[in-house]
């Protein structure tokens, strides 16, 4: 089990342009790249949670790329919130073997870009109800 | 220099999800994974246009996520113009040593999504004015 401290918030460059900016999300020299095993969006609609998961293996690196979403992390000790949204230009890493959720903090669907070191497999995933872990979302 | 057919549109799969579905955008057994180097995203303003652009190395992955976007790609014979859009849900493969631009069809900012499987390099890019290539926008 990981410790909710090795969760890691990076922000992210930006280089402005006139005709639109571009956000660095990622680049294979940096330390929170684990290797590309797919990339993915997760929608999450206003007031929904999706809660909670357990990776065994895979790291993920989490860009909120619209609306505004707050992360919930949990390490059978303490819990840690990570309130995030699009105009931040944040990355969160997010290490194997830590229990954790989102909820939608937005008026409309959030989107969540998540870039895994391994492609998904349910083997590799622990999950349990809502209910299950006490939290106040 | 590639042909504009060497660029390749595919439909990304959805898992659909009472709380919000999930959009899978690229995995490494796919073969348009061609290494991951970079991942970033470049906004595009309304009725803006970035051309052209050519990459020597560089192949790229494209998803719109936001908005609605037109790219025009030209291989010194002819164009090809794909449209698409945030609800599509399609990938386009671009190969390096192709000549494409971009343009914002939304009534407000797209965004787009890149993955490159090199680092970004300005030595790895050619560009050119806008005019310099006469195209109907």
């Amino acid at each position: 089990m990981n410790s909710i401290n090795s969760v890691k918030l990076t922000e992210l460059k930006k280089i402005e342009h006139s005709a639109g900016d571009i956000h660095k999300l990622l680049n294979s020299f940096e330390e929170d790249f684990k290797g590309f095993g797919e990339i993915y969006t997760s929608e999450i609609k206003m007031n929904s949670i999706k809660a909670w998961k357990f990776h065994k293996i895979n790291d993920l690196n989490l860009v909120v790329i619209k609306g505004k979403v707050k992360f919930v992390f949990y390490d059978k000790s303490n819990f840690r919130e990570i309130i995030t949204c699009e105009n931040k230009l944040e990355r969160i890493f997010v290490p194997a073997k830590l229990w954790f959720g989102f909820k939608c903090l937005s008026n409309s669907t959030s989107l969540i870009l998540s870039l895994s070191n391994k492609v998904h497999s349910e083997d590799e995933v622990l999950r349990k109800e809502l209910k299950s872990i006490t939290y106040c979302w």
